[in-house]
């Protein structure tokens, strides 16, 4: 069966979420990496513990109460006010440079956005990267009230877009989401900006494992979950050759 | 209305998941502490994966696939005989010099462990430790097929022993585990082995956060999840102190 739609996944796969680390370095001059990181994998495990728990919170929250943890860890002192204004820096992430060119290039299919992110959150990330006009429709899992790889959240986007799963290409750099998508029977294209082989020459080359790298070996690799993408491509700009093939 | 019994976490909490580094030091010498850490960072990032895609795997396979990712990870081969005799770490972890003086002092009260560890782990982990005779009953989340801090988990510890929720006293050092814990009712003791404090220090006067600190800052803190422990105290052989309190 042919594809008929692309889904992306947001954060991390069309927009970079290292580009909150200009925010945080701002804010909090010397420890803008550290936060970055700590912030951004504390983060995902608040979205898994949450849905784990049955106490689901929007990202907006979990946004800000990650980043208060990493504060608090490093003891950077930081009103709510301050927290939130800092988490905003989630709303206004970088667009991978080539993501808009592939969006363009994919045109003819129906596209779309499945993500972590509350609609508040998505429309205005949407709209400061000026890729809404690109886009059929943008998908949240607050409308399920449970967090990626929960399997409701797959169905829910089959559901949304009227299609056979096997007619969605579901476009991820996140491995834990490219095993849920795929366990729900998606046909799946991991981006891989980064090769093993390129983490592993950073690794030795590395006199110490730093919180980027570490954040990194952690979460930019495949995950060992019983299920692997259809196919790992580079960039953005290889999926209408994909799609093609 | 007074405690009738105390139910430990095991890993992290009564035993030391940091043991494993003389073994994963010797089996792949100067990688010990990166393979400590990525794996059980890892491991438990799996055990919540895995719950929220409702695709359980027993606490064995979670801890061998963990391994194999940080192995690969690293670029550094190993068969999965190797992989499953490196794992077997897990079932020979140190008990804390502590634990066994705070539950002979416990012993008047009920005492138990609840763990992700499956059935046969948790059988040769009590065993070597020989704690077996101490406790009366060692509770699996195996018996649900769900993780920590599932909440049919604590319910089902609570259905096992036949009280009340009021009447156990949870301990954990794992800030996930004292949310999910606090969350279903228990009366929640949390073992802060690091203070927040202690780890400032630890943070300020490093050169560079390497992966045990991150590690640390990681998992050895509570958790922002909307619930807290009822108490935080320093050691196992404080609670019989805090018990009678």
């Amino acid at each position: 069966m042919a594809i008929a739609a692309v889904v992306f996944d947001a954060y991390g796969t069309l927009f970079d979420v290292q580009s909150v680390a200009a925010a945080t370095e701002a804010a909090f001059p010397g420890h803008g990496t550290v936060i970055t990181q700590l912030w951004r994998l504390k983060q995902l495990e608040y979205t898994w513990l949450r849905s784990l728990m049955g106490r689901y919170a929007d990202f907006g929250t979990v946004t800000r109460d990650s980043l208060a943890y990493a504060l608090e860890t490093l003891g950077l002192p930081a009103t709510p006010a301050e927290i939130a204004r800092l988490a905003d820096a989630y709303d206004a992430l970088s667009l991978y440079p080539e993501a808009r060119l592939a969006l363009e290039a994919l045109a003819p299919l129906r596209l779309a956005i499945f993500s972590n992110g509350s609609p508040p959150m998505l429309e205005r990330l949407v709209a400061q990267a000026g890729i809404a006009p690109l886009l059929e429709t943008v998908i949240s899992v607050d409308e399920i009230g449970a967090y990626k790889p929960d399997p409701r959240g797959y169905a829910h986007v089959e559901a949304r877009l009227g299609l056979a799963r096997e007619q969605i290409l579901f476009v991820s750099s996140n491995g834990f989401d490219i095993a849920g998508a795929k366990a729900h029977g998606f046909r799946v294209a991991r981006i891989a900006r980064l090769t093993d082989e390129a983490l592993r020459s950073e690794l030795d080359a590395a006199a110490t494992i730093d919180p980027m790298l570490m954040f990194k070996a952690l979460r930019m690799r495949p995950e060992r979950l019983g299920f692997t993408a259809d196919a790992t491509i580079a960039r953005l700009t290889d999926l209408p050759a994909h799609v093609r093939a």
